[in-house]
C-alpha cells in the first residue's frame, strides 16, 4: 500500500513519483498521475499497468482536480448504481474540500480519503477514460459523437444501402448508420413501393417524430397545396422544416410513383457549400452565419398549425 | 397615376417625395417610402392614408431593396398562394435585377415592372408589416415570439390557473399560455388525480412530444431506477432531458398521489440565476455559457437507448 500524501515530497524532490498530490499554488488542488515515471517504477508492487498508459498521448501526465473527483465520487452515496448517475446534491458539494490521503491499493484502484471522512475509490480503468488530456478527449469525443465527415460536391457517387438488408441485418443497419452520418445521405434500393415502409425503417433504430405534418407525410401534388412539396414544380435546394425550432437533422424519403418524366432529385451537401462561401465571399458567410432569418409555416394537415421561428441560415 | 421613377429627379431637388426610387452609389437600388412627406401630400391623389404610416416609428422612413422585392414579388408564378409561400426558385432570382417603373396604382397598391418584362404588385399594409425599421421589426418580432419575460426571484407567488377552464375556455386555456411563456411556470389546480390528464392538456394546445421514456412517464421510485427522478431521493435543481440535443422548453408534471412527509417541488428561474450569475462572477459565466458539457443518458424505458449530447448549461 504506497500513500501517495507520504511520498509527495521526496517525489517532489526527486521530481519523480508514481501518484502526485499536486497543491500548487494559485491552482487547485489535484490529483496528478505520471505515466513516464509509472513506466520508471515499473517495479513497484502498486504501480498498475493499467495506470502506466493514462495521458500518455498528451505528455504522460494526467490531472484529475480533487473537486471533480469529489464530485464524481462513484460510492453507493454519491452515485445511484443502477443508474450510474449523480446523487450527490450540487448543494452538498464543497468546492474547497481537502484530501486526507491519497493510496494505490492492491487491487489496483485510487483510493481518495477526504476530510471529513467520506471516501471515494477510483477504478483506474474509469479515470483513464476520463483523462483531462486533450488527446484522450479527442478520442472519446469521436467514439461519443462520430465527428468523421465527408463534404462532397458534385462527383460523389451517391452510398448505397438495401433496404431488406438493413432491415434484417444489424451489421448492415450499423454500416448504413455510420454512413449515414459520415456522408449525409444513402440511398436504401429495394423497399417495396407502397406507404408504410419508412416507419418500418425508423421503428429499426428509434422512432419516428411527430410534427404537424404527421408521423409521415405524402409528398404528392395536391389542390390548394399548403406546402410547395405538394405540387409537381420543381423546388429550389432547401432543408426542411426550417420553421421548427430544432430542424430534423435527418429526413427518410420513400419514392413510391416515379414521374413519368422530371421527378429528379438534387442533392447539394450544405456543409461544402458553406466552407466554399467561407472562402469565397468572407462577408456573405458571416451574414448567412450571423443574421437570424424569420421561418413561417402556416396551415392544416395532421393539425392546424401557424409555426415561427428563428434561425441562421448557416449554423 | 404618380410614376416614381418620373419624379425622383424633382423629389430629390425637393428633397420630399411620396415614393422615391433611391439609387445611391454604393448602395443597392431600394424603393423608399417617406411618411413626414406622404402627409404633407396628402392632398395627392395617389397618396394613400394607409403608406403614410409607413415607417413612421424609425423617422417616418421606409427603404425596401429591389432585390428584395423580386425576392417576394407576390404574383401566383413567384409566390404558391394556397400555401403563401415562395415558388420563385432561389437560381432564378436575379440579384441585381433593374426596375423599368414604380407606379402607385389607382387602389392603393404599388406596382413595380421589372426589367425583363416581369412586373409585382404589393399592397401597402403588406409592406408595411415588413417595414424595416428597427422599431417596426421590434414590433412584429414580439408579435411573433412573445418576447416579454418576468424573471424572478423567491418571493414569486407561482401564477395558478384551473385545469378544467383551461381545458374548457379559450380565453383561459390563452391566459394559461401568455402567462407560462411570461414567467415559466404556471400550477394548474383541480386536475382529477389519476393518470391521463397530462395527456388531455397537450392535446389542448399540441401534442406530446415522443421520447426513449415514452409519451409520458411516472415519476416514482421504481427499484434498479434508471434515472434519479425514480427514486425517493431529493434531487438537485436541473433542467430535463439535457441528454437530447433539443432538450424540451416546457414540461407538464402532474402530482398524482402526494407524499405524506416531503415531497416538495422546489423551482428556481435559471434566467434570473444566470443574470446574477453574470453580475457576480463573470468568469464563471463566460465558462458556464462558452464550454459544452458531455450529457449521457442510458437505460431502458419506451426503448432502450444510450444518448449524448454536448450543451452549454448556460445557453
Amino acid at each position: 500500500m504506497s500513500r501517495c500524501s507520504r511520498f509527495v515530497v521526496s517525489a517532489l524532490r526527486r521530481s519523480s513519483s508514481t501518484l502526485q498530490c499536486v497543491r500548487g499554488r494559485g491552482v487547485p488542488p489535484q490529483l496528478s498521475v505520471s505515466s513516464r515515471l509509472q513506466q520508471r517504477r515499473g517495479q513497484h508492487t502498486h504501480s498498475p499497468a493499467s495506470l502506466s498508459d493514462l495521458g500518455r498521448s498528451d505528455g504522460g501526465h494526467s490531472v484529475y482536480p480533487f473537486t471533480w473527483l469529489r464530485d464524481n465520487c462513484q460510492c453507493p452515496m454519491c452515485t445511484l448504481q443502477s443508474a450510474q448517475a449523480r446523487k450527490l446534491l450540487v448543494g452538498d458539494l464543497d468546492v474547497n474540500i481537502r484530501v486526507d490521503s491519497v493510496e494505490l491499493t492492491a487491487d489496483n484502484k485510487v483510493s481518495v480519503v477526504w476530510q471529513g471522512q467520506h471516501s471515494s475509490v477510483f477504478d483506474c480503468d474509469w479515470l483513464k477514460r476520463r483523462c483531462f488530456s486533450a488527446a484522450a478527449r479527442r478520442t472519446v469525443q469521436e467514439e461519443l459523437f462520430l465527428s468523421e465527415r465527408v463534404h462532397w460536391g458534385s462527383s460523389l457517387r451517391v452510398p448505397t444501402a438495401h433496404f431488406h438488408e438493413v432491415l434484417q441485418d444489424d451489421r448492415a443497419a450499423l454500416a448504413w448508420l455510420l454512413t449515414l452520418r459520415r456522408v449525409g445521405v444513402v440511398l436504401l434500393r429495394g423497399a417495396p413501393p407502397e406507404p408504410g415502409h419508412v416507419a418500418r425503417l425508423a421503428e429499426r433504430i428509434g422512432y419516428l417524430r411527430l410534427t404537424f405534418y404527421g408521423h409521415t407525410f405524402k409528398v404528392q401534388d395536391k389542390p390548394m397545396a399548403n406546402n410547395v412539396a405538394y405540387t409537381a414544380e420543381k423546388c429550389s435546394f432547401h432543408t426542411d422544416y426550417p420553421a421548427l425550432h430544432y430542424p430534423p437533422g435527418v429526413q427518410f424519403l420513400h419514392c413510391i410513383n416515379q414521374a413519368a418524366r422530371g421527378g429528379e432529385n438534387l442533392l447539394v451537401d450544405g456543409f461544402h457549400i458553406a466552407e466554399k462561401l467561407r472562402a469565397e465571399d468572407p462577408e456573405a458567410f458571416h451574414s448567412l452565419s450571423s443574421l437570424a432569418i424569420d421561418f413561417t409555416d402556416t396551415g392544416s394537415d395532421y393539425c392546424s398549425f401557424k409555426l415561427q421561428a428563428k434561425h441562421r441560415v448557416i449554423q
